[in-house]
């Protein structure tokens, strides 16, 4: 199960570890940049709130357990160190282009230059 | 960005057509069966919500508009068709076996079979 990038994602953080851990808490903006090939899937956008699917390129595969804490699974949390690093954030949507396929967010906490591979509507 | 499985879900719904359209608006119970390399992220589970992550594996994948609506571009939508079928359903927990890495989950939107690629706690 190939996952291509759709685009990318640019941050104010440098490195993962920079990074806030979880969207929520994040005051950060950010922008996402949709490949050419991939902007008709933003025709008709106009919501306030995405979520961005995203891939942890840097965190570790190879860990089941959390660094911190042995007794805890990965599943039992949302460290982006895993077996399949896709990550999810909902963020606030500050402005969309989509023909320049560019939106700008609100509450990002991906590490700047992520790999994008999704967007979906909230729920 | 390769996805590997870490294990399979399964539930009542043969097709995606028959699958409700979104979790949240289903009763359905099912399973993920977590394959044993993976089982050790499980280890402590207890949570009462879990997010699942899955790959609609028999999604069109060559879509950037809904079918229904070509006005909207699957970015805006939670259809599993889109470029990286990546889908997202947060569950609540029956009952979990970290062991025999088994999880009874209620309100699956899955087709039956569905790999699964992550699991995550909520937020």
């Amino acid at each position: 199960m190939e996952c291509s990038p759709i685009g990318t994602v640019h941050t104010p953080f440098e490195t993962t570890s920079e990074a806030p851990r979880q969207g929520p808490h994040s005051d950060a903006e950010g922008i996402v940049d949709v490949d050419p090939a991939y902007r008709e899937g933003l025709t008709g956008f106009d919501a306030e709130r995405v979520v961005v699917v995203w891939w942890a390129d840097r965190a570790d595969q190879d860990v089941l357990t959390l660094d911190r804490n042995a007794d805890r699974g990965v599943f039992t949390s949302r460290s982006p160190a895993r077996p399949n690093p896709v990550c999810i954030t909902e963020c606030t949507v500050v402005s969309v282009d989509p023909a320049a396929g560019r939106l700008r967010l609100h509450g990002v906490d991906m590490a700047d230059g992520s790999p994008v591979v999704d967007l979906k509507a909230t729920l």
